[in-house]
């Protein structure tokens, strides 16, 4: 990849930073989804305890409601005994048999376990003493009305939902799915399953970059392919703004010298492209822009630098767009580095790597291949090893941070 | 949760083992589905390249094709001068401009860097000698035809996606959801959003294990509650057996000391229940049984032992039926024990954690409550402490590995 052509590369944290500053992206829209549909989800609003759980005094084990003070003394070798009742309430020298969960009838202040009681036809013997509410759980001692349960932001899950349900929600309220359309630029590339021509390749960033905004909830829009020229580049990015909250664009970068997208961006209005020309490594000509106020993400047409750009500019702000209070992190390991992988002090440098578990040790093998830009080294690969810009490479043996976006494999 | 009743508990992987050679769960039907609706699918197939990438040689810079013979001898201070052309050949003494990934014209074979010319009309200095094919990304130099990209098993992620595109597929093979019915039993619980008695609670669990199966790629049908009742309880799971692959219940394992879906299932048919009562905390009342071929899954009444039977039995159960060679893995971390653990000898405990990063160091905090079965010790929580068999708690302090089913927060 070529530098000329950028007088300046921006830092990643200031692009980002910049950027967003610019765009001042608000609050989401807030659907309402059934219950189960709400999995994965951004929670719009604090979810709070609309009454306490248990909703009754409950039984915690199966075996005999009674009053406490009714065992005084109560042993093995001197049993307490006390009369089986099945009417709605427990009084002086009852036993009402009651089961895990089910509600403590009135009159009763503690529940006895079946294993210490022996029951002969009405009586029950009891065969040691309680303190008041033993094996019983209280209103309001897993959750008190009022509680904050789950905060805005938080993506839902399994658990989360349960939660509502034992809460009586059918619904829940939930940010609204971002809409994003995706455009591809370049005449060397043609849509899958059309036909190719000999120097044509098939496009698979649009399909990449869907599935990355589809991940993390943001529902998209694909646009098809625009030719090497401004103005067709333009046109398209025109219409999509008007349907759409944001645009991410693959390709015309830095095509040739030219700065197709870029370019078009600038023609639409102001301000325009904030940032061309990051500090990143692949994926050094992303740019970001802001039009009518929406956000324009400019990707490199280079599959993996594509893949990159996303990751550093598209998933904080498919994040932020969705409500989340910060972008959400990818599962991190520990692991040993293989080999030593170089990096060009000043440059972020996103390294693929493979952490495969060797007897027990975490090891990351750098994937390279000679074409940086083949998929196939993100295939290959399950996490980034990320080298920031002060440092000039990481030597073999060393204990990094991987950002995992596959599972760790067995050697 | 009371012991009696079980004569014996069964170890977690004897319990696992003995269920699933029972099952012998067969290969997945197999659905071909559009590649832009592929994301999170199980591929079904081995995905085998069907074409090299490149498919043709390429140039790996923008710079201009020439014949590397040509520019013996070039220096800095002795300069090869050539002629441009815009032919589709390249000649002796000739140079054509070209672009990063474009095709290689016949007879160049080496691409120079745009850096190390100087053009002057239609004469390119050159400044410096090349190897043949520097600078050329040669046929199959990514992937060659007949390579195995991707496994059979493999949870599709939108690189996966991104190469299928890139070769061409306009779909993937997946395998097919698996279609599981879920009942819930139990007098004191009823519906979301129906009227309960003042003894009753709302059903979560069907909610919950729902979104589970889900999360895992499973299509799941909602078959209501049955009340406590064997006939009815009998009558669901066989209406479900008929259109369904496999059946989950909750509730009704030892409920006031009966088993009533255990019951229920040994009625419809043999070997119904294979293993009933686990050596697993909190969950022992889960059951396993195979009708028809087909497994039930017949988990606690408890929201929490329900989650955790579901996590150690559903889990692998999903997976497998999705076709995936082992139990998918969650993400893992490794972090110091915040608080002493207790457990019991002889039985794998699941103890819900809070990893927190506190200034760069993770901790796990025990997420304890009076009730154990309460939904909000699993919202509270982002992983599990698996506390195994030969264990009897772990100490404070301890480096512990976690597994997370949420993202590691800042403390």
């Amino acid at each position: 990849m070529k530098l000329k052509g950028f007088q300046k590369l921006t830092l990643v944290d200031e692009a980002l930073q910049t950027w967003f500053t610019a765009l001042q992206v608000g609050k989401p829209k807030v659907v309402t989804v059934p219950l189960g549909e709400a999995l994965g989800r951004i929670l719009a609003e604090d979810f709070v305890a609309n009454e306490s759980l248990p909703r009754f005094d409950k039984s915690a084990m199966d075996g005999y409601a009674v009053k406490a003070a009714d065992l005084a003394g109560a042993s093995q070798s001197k049993p307490v005994v006390l009369k089986l009742t099945q009417a709605d309430q427990v009084e002086a020298k009852q036993a009402k048999q009651i089961w895990t969960g089910h509600p403590i009838p009135k009159g009763a202040d503690a529940v006895v376990m079946l294993e210490n009681t022996q029951k002969h036809g009405d009586d029950l013997e009891v065969w040691g003493q309680l303190a008041p509410w033993t094996n019983i759980s209280k209103v309001g001692e897993d959750i008190k009305q009022g509680d904050l349960l789950v905060k805005a932001g938080t993506r839902l899950n399994p658990y989360s939902m349960g939660l509502a349900a034992a809460l009586g929600h059918t619904t829940l309220k939930v940010a609204a799915k971002p809409k994003i359309t995706i455009i591809a630029t370049g005449n060397e590339i043609t849509e899958v399953g059309t036909q190719r021509a000999s120097n044509q390749i098939y496009d698979s960033n649009k399909t990449m970059v869907a599935a990355m905004c589809h991940e993390l909830g943001a529902e998209t829009t694909d646009l098809g392919i625009a030719k090497d020229d401004v103005d067709e580049i333009a046109k398209k990015i025109k219409d999509a703004l008007k349907t759409h909250d944001a645009v991410i664009t693959t390709g015309g970068t830095s095509v040739g010298g030219f700065d197709l997208v870029p370019d078009a961006v600038n023609k639409l209005g102001k301000p325009g492209v904030i940032v061309h020309g990051v500090a990143l490594r692949p994926a050094m000509p992303t740019a970001v822009a802001t039009l009518e106020g929406k956000p324009v993400l400019i990707l490199s047409g280079n599959p993996v630098a594509a893949v990159i750009g996303f990751e550093v500019f598209g998933r904080p702000l498919v994040c932020m767009m969705l409500g989340m209070p910060k972008t959400e992190p990818r599962p991190i390991v520990t692991a040993k580095l293989a080999h030593r992988v170089t990096s060009a002090l000043g440059r972020k440098t996103y390294v693929r790597v493979r952490v495969v578990n060797k007897n027990g040790e975490l090891v990351a093998e750098p994937v390279s291949a000679k074409g940086s830009g083949s998929i196939s080294t993100m295939t290959m690969s399950n996490g980034y090893l990320i080298v920031t810009e002060n440092r000039e490479g990481i030597l073999e043996g060393e204990t990094v941070t991987i950002q995992m976006f596959g599972t760790v494999e067995e050697a």
